[in-house]
């Protein structure tokens, strides 16, 4: 898209205008996530970035000075939106359309591209990009899920005390652990496990006994 | 210990005998775990652990031919063992006491060893003691936890439907998740929040209606 906007506009001006401002950026960023899912953390330079996008590496450092800026806003400009929260009905359904959505963040082009940069990079930059994953992923979908299950209280197919902060940490937990330990990639199945048999029953309502 | 039963051999044995067995072995694993709460990964060499166990080098590259060896047996070795099922009565007692000992583990000196050395050394030998933590922490607590849920089954304070591999990956989910994200230590109000806010609610049984 960038390459069309950057072509259209030098047949429309003479040779000499360069691509400026969001433009110019755009093609930067995409140029760095598409170094990086191919070589890399290790692999990637400015130059190879620069050269992706068709630009001078006088104009990547002027606006990244270090590898690390550059790849954190790639991958933020990169990690797809959670969007707003779903509103299908039930608790059920929304909290499967939420955890599909986790998934599609974390495992799309840029969410690989995040976990094998943390992968390979040391251990203090690796704290730089543990701040994407919290700010991109994990602080929106917290909102989600309490946007959500308040839903869902006010609908009646949530128990009124499901407030705990604990409770909307359960399954970004069950994500990251089985991840970690299982090398699980969150297929259909397990989502629907997760939230027919762990989720539904944490929240759904305690029927009150009948009158004797 | 070792120190003791050393000197009163000594005592009674020509100087000339050394330790062997067990004793020296338990000598060099203690130096080591000694050495990792100290100087940590980086500082700690097998000169340093034979030093502090007072035998010579030889002695511990004879039995651990490096150091990733010497440190995955040390913290093998150091940390608790999760002991039998606690039984107190009722599930939500069980699973207090059961996280409370998952704590105590992750949490001991060779505890926070194991994971201070994942945080200091390079990805390869982490993954080596990724694979004691596995062993030694997650699938004996899997197998707790899967013990005291029948428990509850049989009396009663537990759905006889609550069998989804998933219900036993909550708790450490939850425990890896906040202690990376939130910096938790798992304190007894935390714990108390699982078990009561999240863990008896998914577990309990669901009462059957009234006949009308």
């Amino acid at each position: 898209m960038a390459t069309s906007r950057w072509t259209a506009a030098a047949e429309a001006q003479p040779v000499s205008l360069r691509r400026r401002g969001l433009v110019l950026e755009r093609a930067i960023l995409d140029s760095a996530l598409e170094q990086l899912s191919t070589v890399g953390w290790n692999g990637l330079t400015m130059e190879g970035v620069a050269a992706g996008a068709q630009t001078g590496k006088a104009a990547v450092y002027r606006r990244w000075p270090s590898k690390e800026d550059l790849v954190a806003d790639a991958l933020k400009a990169g990690l797809p939106d959670l969007a707003d929260a779903p509103d299908r009905g039930s608790i059920r359904e929304d909290l499967y359309e939420l955890c599909r959505r986790m998934r599609g963040a974390m495992y799309s082009r840029p969410g690989f591209a995040l976990r094998s940069v943390l992968h390979e990079c040391d251990k203090g930059v690796a704290e730089r990009f543990h701040a994407v994953i919290l700010r991109q992923v994990i602080e929106p979908s917290n909102r989600l899920f309490r946007e959500v299950v308040s839903r869902g209280i006010e609908r009646g197919d949530v128990r009124p005390d499901a407030t705990s902060d604990l409770v909307f940490d359960v399954i970004p937990g069950l994500m990251m652990y089985r991840s970690k330990v299982c090398g699980s990639e969150w297929p259909d199945e397990e989502i629907t496990e997760v939230v027919d048999r762990i989720m539904v029953p944490l929240l759904r309502p305690v029927p009150t006994p009948a009158a004797d």
